[in-house]
């Protein structure tokens, strides 16, 4: 294997370098790379012999040392051995299969050449997952997406910039696997204020989001294959975080008072998990029931089973008072509590915590250490002493106020812009509802099509139809307003209600009616 | 399932509430609690009826507001409904079995209470990976760790606040899954300019290290049980990532010209994927050579393999010219070129980079938008500017010359300080060398414990033979250098062979020489 000079020197075809003084690269790294490309291909062939360093650079033009680099380099690269003298020749033992140009259309096993690139699981997990959505500027109505001028960037940046002018020991070197040690307590703190539990910082982990939280916590519980209720309809996350562990989502329909344990057994008895949004369920916004909430804490201290409880928009209520979280009920450490603050904040934080039970924390470290992603800590800090300094109930304070108005705003706006066509589900709390079609055009409307043809018309809704993963039960569009100024809801109403128009009424409605909204339209747009 | 208010009403029992007028916590909340614990406990029953607000108000002498305000937040919880008139009671729906004290020792099936609460692939996964690292501040000889001091945390707290203050609608929404664009086009021009290879900004991912990129990789080229070649010895960080995508790793020993793909095939005749360290091993600093790169090249271009590229300290190169990376000379879109920002910058960053074959962007593409963790995107954009305004490159060089010193003081004084014990082979790259025991005391020398006695000698060393996923071949101690100043590096040795002395000496070499070796460390190390 090591490379062996070879007695057996043949002729130097013409090499045929072309070197450009002009280029930017040093000539030295162009005749390097023409060589090595001459041998790569065949053209030099293994063991032929090379004219001098004098002659090359007498062809080319160019200084002696300049060649001299080049077969260094060469050499240095194993391309080129020297032989008795100075005399150089290409290297006799590189693989012959490799010295040849590109292949065009000679494969070397039908079979093999015909599989696709991507992996089996890659492609049933691809099967699963929505189709990408399109990335730029938030319009109305994106969902999950915070109003962007609220947040405090100016403050923000100072703070990122004082932890990390002189960053502590932590800071620069590894840190725990769990996260930063000061947002660990500012979040144990604020959840004994805001959500009236107490646990360790010890048990908090800060991860990059629902996705990364419940698949590290799938890991940890439960085996390739076990089951897991999750709500149905829900969040298209957890189904995708469940598949990404190879855990079977069992969807259970969830009813006016939330999801159903005695559904959920029924459908499979052998679950070792529930997946539930207690405090408001997405994207319904259901409250689960005190008789449900303590069904299922029953049912995990009888069976042994887990529950991982979504608090994704607790934060924001404008009405009524919120139960309990079952954390707070958990007498025998089944359940992992998990909250975001990319929503709360700004999405590009991507930061969120998971709160496990204690007995678990442990073997999460370990293999969190060793194996899984961490959160990044850059922000971490800083997010530490926005909790800590009160810049955090500050800013949720602000928002609740802007987000209860925009709320309010679009309800209204709606009842007469969307008049006969949708009607919106009044929810006390989160940062969107959902409008639903009226029974006059319910039959021709597919929130899939209607959604497409608003993005079309600039407006980002989503359909409620792909929070299903079994049987699609209802549609409707889920409009979130809290990234969206008051000043722009009506108009994208009147826009939003032009496409329900010619995309549900399409079929059957007159082209007649359609152009009479458009004049509406215009006639209320502008200023 | 609906809360329904029951006729059969109970006589109240004495509540037993206690209330403390100088907590922080509001009174209303303090009696809420108490009753909803009473409840839970069983103490009120369910129907019970409940005591008038007044007359509760007179027993805990507070206003009758404050009952009100408890009574109104447990009739929102579902815990007590109103009667007709303005009677109160205890809901007469909740499961009985929730309304007990926590259980001592009465479980429900003895099976499922014995099981372990962390499920059996952890189980499996923990017993693969190595125990926790202790952390704490870095002290001589970590592997892996940049100087700390190096690195400038005030114009990087100024790009961050740049960044930050005002910032873009990438920065504050929703980002492209393989992080941030400028950051992607940097990298792009960077690696043209220092590795000799151009990409496509699309086809770079921003990851958080090599095990994310490798996992992220390995899930979308392989199934589950597929195999992957890796080097024996090697980084224990590959072998987790394949563990953790269900990835069998085949072990192939590596030679003085690194990996070899003959006695890869001769192993695993099968495997799918190659994880080699081309330009520098981890942690024998070997290099591959052309020929085996070649060899390799071919038989993923043969039989459809692929190769990840571990590149992850190739701008540490102190003599010598390094060979152009495999991701140069691939013709055929098999190589995976991987590097990290965390060892040349600081760890805390959590910055790495995964340069895609390009058939592959598209469906890496919509598995890392909907399942795979992302990188953070908080620290990407002042990356990008460190990168592009050069400063990047200014780091670069001046550790460069930095950690040449600090080889240099290395080796000088352990040729003599550890004379006899341990000998050191030259490297020329990377940031650290590795320290083997002599023949003399070959046989007595574990690497494990002489890691622990440095350890709590305050010295950090890594062990040789960790490295190796399958039976040990030599034992070493691994001697990062780059964090650990030329100050200190001289007592640190000092320390280190009395740590070794006493270690693989201990049951052979008489208790006099040690005692030696201490007076000579006392006289030499003090100021």
């Amino acid at each position: 294997m090591k490379p062996r000079s070879t007695s057996r020197t043949r002729r130097v075809p013409p090499l045929g370098l072309a070197i450009d003084p002009s280029s930017p690269e040093p000539l030295h790294r162009q005749i390097c790379e023409q060589m090595r490309r001459a041998i790569l291909e065949g053209r030099l062939e293994p063991g032929a012999r090379l004219p001098s360093s004098r002659l090359m650079a007498q062809d080319l033009d160019c200084a002696r040392g300049t060649v001299v680099l080049a077969f260094d380099q060469l050499v240095a690269e194993g391309y080129v051995v020297s032989q008795a003298g100075s005399a150089m020749s290409v290297a006799a033992n590189l693989p012959d299969e490799m010295l040849t140009v590109p292949r065009t259309g000679t494969p070397t096993g039908g079979k093999s050449v015909a599989k696709p690139a991507v992996a089996r699981r890659t492609r049933a997990l691809l099967a699963e997952v929505a189709p990408p959505t399109p990335a730029g500027p938030p319009l109305a109505f994106p969902t999950g997406q915070p109003d962007r001028e609220a947040f405090p960037f100016a403050l923000w940046a100072k703070l990122l910039e004082r932890e990390w002018r002189r960053p502590g020991s932590e800071a620069a070197s590894a840190v725990h696997p769990f996260g930063h040690a000061g947002l660990r307590e500012a979040i144990a703190t604020y959840l004994g204020v805001a959500r009236g539990f107490t646990c360790a910082p010890a048990e908090i982990v800060v991860t990059t989001g629902i996705r990364h939280g419940l698949s590290l916590f799938a890991q940890v519980v439960l085996d390739e294959g076990d089951m897991a209720w999750i709500e149905e309809p829900g969040f298209v996350g957890v189904r995708e975080a469940l598949a990404g562990s190879g855990v079977k989502a069992v969807p259970v329909a969830i009813d006016e008072w939330g999801f159903s344990p005695e559904a959920a057994l029924a459908l499979a008895p052998d679950a070792r998990l529930a997946v539930v949004a207690p405090a408001h369920h997405f994207p319904l916004g259901t409250v689960l029931s005190l008789q449900r909430r303590l069904e299922l804490l029953s049912w995990a201290e009888r069976a042994r089973g887990w529950i991982a409880e979504d608090d994704f928009d607790g934060e924001y209520r404008y009405s009524g008072r919120p139960l309990a979280p079952l954390r707070t009920l958990d007498r025998s450490g089944r359940v992992a509590y998990f909250s975001s603050f990319s929503k709360l904040l700004f999405p590009a934080l991507r930061l969120s915590f998971l709160v496990l039970p204690a007995s678990l924390v442990e073997a999460t470290e370990r293999i969190m250490d060793r194996v899984s992603v961490r959160a990044p800590l850059l922000g971490q800090g800083a997010l530490a002493r926005f909790i800590a300094e009160g810049h955090f109930a500050t800013h949720l304070r602000r928002t609740r106020q802007l987000y209860a108005g925009r709320r309010e705003t679009l309800l209204q706006a709606a009842m007469h812009r969307l008049d006969g066509l949708l009607t919106i589900a009044p929810d006390p709390g989160g940062m969107h509802v959902i409008a639903r079609p009226t029974p006059e055009i319910a039959r021709r409307f597919d929130d899939v099509a209607v959604t497409a043809a608003a993005s079309a018309e600039g407006l980002t809704v989503q359909p409620l139809s792909v929070c299903y993963a079994g049987r699609v039960q209802r549609h409707g569009l889920i409009l979130g307003y809290a990234g969206t100024p008051e000043a722009e809801i009506d108009l994208a109403l009147v826009k939003l209600r032009d496409v329900v128009l010619s995309s549900a009424g399409a079929r059957l409605s007159p082209p007649r009616r359609r152009r009479g909204v458009r004049e509406v339209s215009r006639g209320k747009s502008s200023p």
